[in-house]
C-alpha cells in the first residue's frame, strides 16, 4: 500500500531542502520498489501571502488525510519585528502541531565522526555523544492563554500542563530509554515552577513501571550548562515544550551544524518530519542551504513506518556525502557543492 | 562613612566561599583604609531548619537596613525531589529579590586568558569573549500566579510583564551598552509569546533614545546556539527572567568554570552580590569549592559603590591566583590548594 505523504515546503530555504528529501524518497521508490503518493500544500508566510492565513483549511485537510507530513521550514523576518502583526507564519506550524495532535517532538543528537572538527566544542568533549530529546510539543506556554491589556502595557502567557499531557510523552520517552542506554533525564525548573513540580511527580510515578530505566532530574539552567560540559552523560532527555525548544537548538552545536539535525513529531494518528533549522531567509534561493537535515527527516519518516532498510540506505548515503566531502559550504568552506548537488549525490547513492 | 554589608552565607558551600570574600574585603579595609560593618543572617535551607522559613523576618530586616547584601548560595537536594514540600530554600532567595526590588541581575561573561584550556569550547571560539547579561529578576514566570488544581492533575505558572518592568531594566542595559561596544541584543521568543512581543515593542521604543547603540533581536532557541557558536558577537544581552537564568548558566562554560562567575542584583535602593553557582552540596565542608566567584561578587560590590581602585585590586589579586595556579581542583587537577588557601592567597595579594 502506497504511503500518502503531504509535502509542506513553507518559507525561506524550506522548498529547496524539501526538494532534496523528495529526490531521496524517489530514489527509495526505485531502489526498493516502494510507492509514495506526494501532494503539496502551502504553509507559513507563503500561505499568508497567497491565502491570508498561515494554515489554510485545504492544507490542514491534506495533512489529516495523509499518512505523514514532510515539512520544510517556516518564518519570515518581515513578521518578526512587527509586534502588531495580526497573523504570523509560526502560527501555521503551531496550529498544525495542535490540530494533528503531535505531542512528542523527537530530536536525536549525535556527534559525527567526520565532522568533529566543525563543532565549536572540543573533540574529546563531543566524541561519542548519542542522545535523543523528547520534547512535549502541544502544551505548555506555547498554547496557554495569551493576554494583552487594552492599552498594551501588560502582556502574559500561561504555562499549563495536565497529568495526561505529561504522561503520554513520558511513556514514549521511557520506552525509548529501555531500548537504548536505559537512562532518562527530566529537565525542568521544579525549584521555581508549579508546572515543573507536576512534571516531576508524574514522571517519577511512571518511572516505577520502568524499573530498568535510571531516572534523574536536572534543572534547566544546569542542563544548559551540562549539555556543553559533558554531553555524553545523556541518553534520553525528556522535557516540556519551551525548555525543549531551547535545549535542542543548543544541542545542535554538537553535531557540527544545525543543518544536520532532523526531528520527528509524533501523535496518536499523525506524524510530521522536519529539520530543526529554521527558514534561514538570508540563504533563500542561493542553493547553499544544507539539505541533510531535511533528508534525514525523510529517513525518520521511513523508520516510523517500519521501513528500516530503506531508512538505513538513506542514512548510509548521507554518511557517504559527509565522508567524501560532498557537502554544502556550512560544512566545508568554499565547497563547490550546493543544495541541489548534495541532494543529487545522496539520492544517487541510495 | 562605613558601608553596612549583610552577609547571607546560605547553604552548601555558601558559607565557605563567602568567608573568602569577607577575607578579601577585610584586606581591602587594611590596604585602603576603608571600613565595612558586617552582619550575618541565615537564609535558605539552613533558615528553614533553624526558623521554619527560608527568609526569616530578621534576615530581611537586616538586608533592608544594610547598604548591600553579600550572598553565598542556596538550595538543598532534600527539597528538590519532594513535589509536596511546603517550603523550599529557593523561596528565600526569590522573596528576597522581590522584597528588595532587585530587578536587574547583571552577569559578566569573559574568557580568561589563563583558563582558555579549561573550557569545553575551542580556544579560537572563546578567546576575546566579553559580554554582559542583563537579566530581569523580579518578574515573569518566576513571580506570576501559580496554580495546582485540587486533585493535583493540572498545574500552571503565569508569565506576566508590564511595560514598566521592562523599561527600567532596558534603560540600565542601554546605558551599559553605551559605555561598552554599543550593541544590545534582546533575547526573546516573540514568534510565540505575547509577553516577548511586549518586550520587543518596549525595548524598540526605548532604543530610539539611545541612537548610538545598535539594537538587535534574537529568539531564545537561536541564542542558546549562538552563545556557543560565536560568543564574541555579543556585547550586552538583555532578557527576561527565565531566559536569563538559562542563558547565563550556559554562558558560564565560556569562562572555564562556573566557579568564576559573579553577579550583581540591583534595585532602586538595594543591591545584592552573589556567585552564579549554586550550593553545590556534594562539595560542602570539603574545602574544594572555588571561592573566586564569591570574591568577584565582592569586587562587583566595591565597584557598585564607586570604590574602583579597591575593586581593581581584588580583581588583580584574582588574576594573580589564576596565573600562578593557586586555584581549586576544578581549575587544576590534583591542585593542592583548597577554598581556604585560595582565599588566603588572594586576600594576601590585595
Ligand atoms: C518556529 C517556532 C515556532 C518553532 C518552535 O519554537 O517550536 C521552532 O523554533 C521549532 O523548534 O520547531
Ligand atoms: C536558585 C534559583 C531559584 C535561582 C534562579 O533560578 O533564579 C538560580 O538558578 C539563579 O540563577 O540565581
Amino acid at each position: 500500500m502506497a504511503l500518502k505523504i503531504a509535502l509542506l515546503p513553507g518559507d525561506g530555504v524550506g522548498p529547496e531542502v524539501l526538494a532534496q528529501a523528495v529526490k531521496c524518497l524517489e530514489a527509495v521508490e526505485e531502489t526498493f520498489n516502494q510507492h509514495f503518493i506526494f501532494k503539496e500544500a502551502p504553509v507559513g508566510a507563503i500561505a499568508i501571502d497567497k491565502k491570508g492565513t498561515p494554515l489554510p483549511d485545504a492544507t490542514l485537510k491534506l495533512c489529516k488525510e495523509s499518512d505523514a507530513v514532510l515539512f520544510g521550514a517556516i518564518g519570515d523576518p518581515k513578521y518578526d519585528n512587527d509586534p502588531d502583526a495580526k497573523v504570523r507564519p509560526e502560527q501555521g506550524l503551531l496550529q498544525l502541531r495542535k490540530e494533528l495532535g503531535l505531542f512528542a517532538n523527537i530530536r536525536p543528537v549525535l556527534s559525527h565522526p567526520t565532522l568533529l572538527d566543525k563543532s565549536p566544542l572540543k573533540k574529546k568533549v563531543i566524541n561519542g555523544t548519542d542522545f535523543v530529546i523528547y520534547r512535549e510539543l502541544t502544551g505548555g506556554i506555547y498554547f496557554g492563554e495569551k493576554k494583552l491589556n487594552d492599552d498594551g502595557t501588560k502582556a502574559s502567557d500561561l504555562c499549563e500542563y495536565t497529568e495526561d499531557e505529561i504522561s503520554r510523552i513520558a511513556h514514549l520517552a521511557f520506552k525509548a530509554a529501555k531500548g537504548r542506554k536505559k537512562k532518562l533525564t527530566l529537565i525542568d525548573k521544579a525549584n521555581v515552577l508549579e508546572s515543573s513540580r507536576l512534571w516531576r511527580k508524574v514522571v517519577t510515578k511512571i518511572g516505577e513501571s520502568y524499573p530498568e530505566v535510571a531516572l534523574d532530574f536536572m534543572f534547566v539552567d544546569n542542563a544548559a550548562m551540562q549539555i556543553i560540559l559533558n554531553p555524553k552523560q545523556f541518553d534520553v532527555i525528556l522535557t516540556e515544550n519551551m525548555f525543549g525548544d531551547i535545549i535542542s537548538d543548543e544541542g545542535s552545536v554538537i553535531g557540527g551544524s544545525i543543518g544536520l539535525l532532523a526531528s520527528a513529531s509524533i501523535g496518536e494518528e499523525n506524524a510530521l518530519f522536519e529539520p530543526i533549522h529554521g527558514s534561514y531567509p538570508q540563504a533563500k534561493g542561493k542553493n547553499i542551504a544544507n539539505p541533510i537535515a531535511s533528508i534525514l527527516s525523510a529517513a525518520m519518516l521511513l523508520e516510523h513506518f517500519g521501513l528500516t532498510e530503506e531508512a538505513w540506505a538513506v542514512k548510509k548515503a548521507v554518511d557517504k556525502s559527509l565522508k567524501k566531502g560532498v557537502v554544502t559550504p556550512d560544512l566545508k568552506e568554499n565547497s563547490q557543492y550546493g543544495t541541489n548537488q548534495v541532494g543529487d549525490f545522496i539520492a544517487h547513492n541510495i
